[in-house]
């Protein structure tokens, strides 16, 4: 059922991924009506794995079974996914350009407990799902359909979350998609330009002028980026050059892992408890070579509306500056 | 206070407009408070002239005066505009490239009537709307100043409205936006390589198959386009090549006023009165020949979310095949 179909005006792709036999009033609600379910018919909850297809892994004491509780992380497969690793083959001909969403889409269980935002787990906790994040990327990063690996968080009934237990997803996707090809084609610009990385040079010129950063640790700086185009946007980047998240080091996971527990602590504390999104931006597993790349995470509540502007032109108006997004998470 | 900053990695603009001294917690509020007031202190509604600023043009009576009841469509300044006349100069020095948010932006309030949606009005008003849009559109793509016209509609809620009484807005652009160089660009890619028109021919492919087809009159065709990005999108092409949308005929524009009518209708109809989005494309007014472009509409109703696969991606997942949202408005 899911293909990739592309835009014969701009060569954009799109998924076209149907839920289920949608009737009209039944989609309309359905992002509203999954949220609201109770704990007790929470997929994602301990005592109802039977609920999501079988596990790919999980982080679980080995006295425990597969599917059954005792997990502290699990990754199961999305049960409504945009790719799948057997798509149907397209049969109809058509004068338009498609192919099937060949990939991955996964559901990477925060923790058991349906409460639980993730700034508010144990730092030993945030760093047990980073190094699950990283196992999983490398795993999805090896399979030789797989161009981009896009790890992602939708937190909250404004994020575009359709269920309330805390979880990231993980998709594998057989595409590199536009908005890493404009930053890699950005970034190798600006390297072969002015002979350094643009993202070095970002952390340079933040940490020199101060007025967007919002914390620093040994390994990651994170600030609010010149042309912000949300409302309170933070950048998380790595001090160390890395094209690719999959070279995180050990050190350097718990320095990302104190850095999302703070930037999300401040939007909790000064915004609060907003529905937000996270994503990191990495190189491509494509089998390129990307040294002028510098993989970050960008992460932001969602507090103001996209509308036909934004849609309809590419550029975002933001109401706050991103000096004084700063200001009010520092007050 | 407005200006353009651009991201140093991608080259993508971004408009930072703060509305006031916002305090995060007044921000995050506003739009749904804005959204609540009363037809007593809509700032749009007759009687209230005075809360908006004055008035640039209006359709009324020749007795009547200007900022004062009587009027039947009215075109003011916006009052937190992104896009101002005459910006202030931008003082400090920065390493990263912005300049003033140069441009226009302007409301126009659709009638007197806080209630009347587009598709309930009498298609006399609508045209006379579309008539005073392409008033305006070539008005403000005289200043040379101005590289773009974005005309669009953001109605309720969820579509990014601040205010409830319906509204268009009309920007003029100091750039051209992203979204139409890539559409420029896939245009003349498609004008060299199959020696016509790209929108030409999905009109041609469209009315073919009739498979993603709503309505057909004289002068337009409205589809779902085979690349759909949201749910029950649709398209609403001139059957006759024209780059512009301010070389709309008056004949066109009565078909373009029925064919919107009826659009929306459909949505109202099938989609329970749901948020929707809409604008128009045309090719630049920098001066430039766009002869390969072909001006066109789209409108979508806002049903489904933007989530973090979406913002972090540029690929859209949307879970209604166009073909199924034709066949649910056909029902």
């Amino acid at each position: 059922m899911q293909e990739l179909r592309q835009d014969p005006v701009t060569g954009r792709w799109v998924v076209i991924a149907p839920l289920r036999s949608a009737r009209p009033k039944e989609f309309i609600k359905e992002e509203v009506e999954d949220f609201e379910i109770d704990e007790l018919n929470c997929s994602f909850c301990p005592g109802n794995e039977h609920m999501t297809p079988p596990e790919i892994y999980s982080v679980r004491p080995p006295d425990t079974e597969s599917d059954k509780q005792g997990w502290q992380i699990r990754i199961v497969p999305n049960k409504f996914p945009a790719f799948v690793e057997n798509p149907v083959p397209l049969r109809a001909p058509s004068p338009f350009v498609r192919r099937p969403a060949l990939g991955y889409h996964e559901v990477i269980i925060h923790s058991p407990d349906h409460r639980k935002e993730l700034s508010s787990m144990p730092l030993d906790h945030i760093i047990k799902l980073i190094e699950v994040y990283k196992m999983r990327f490398l795993q999805i990063s090896g399979d030789s359909n797989i161009k981009y690996v896009h790890l992602m968080v939708n937190h909250g009934r404004d994020s575009g979350a359709s269920l309330e237990h805390p979880h990231s997803q993980i998709f594998g996707l057989p595409l590199i998609p536009e908005v890493i090809q404009d930053e890699l084609g950005g970034s190798l610009w600006f390297n072969q330009s002015r002979k350094k990385c643009v993202f070095c040079w970002m952390l340079d010129e933040e940490a020199k002028s101060k007025e967007r950063v919002l914390f620093e640790n040994e390994g990651f700086l994170s600030f609010a980026p010149f042309a912000s185009r949300f409302p309170f946007e933070i950048w998380v980047v790595p001090k160390r050059h890395t094209p690719s998240f999959s070279a995180i080091q050990t050190v350097e996971i718990e320095g990302l892992a104190r850095m999302l527990s703070g930037v999300l602590s401040a939007f909790n504390e000064k915004l609060g408890r907003p529905s937000y999104n996270f994503f990191i931006h990495s190189s491509p597993c494509d089998g390129g070579d990307y040294p002028y790349f510098h993989w970050h995470a960008e992460v932001f509540p969602r507090v103001s509306m996209i509308s036909a502007f934004e849609l309809g032109t590419g550029i975002m108006i933001n109401p706050t500056a991103p000096e004084k997004a700063v200001e009010i998470f520092k007050k």
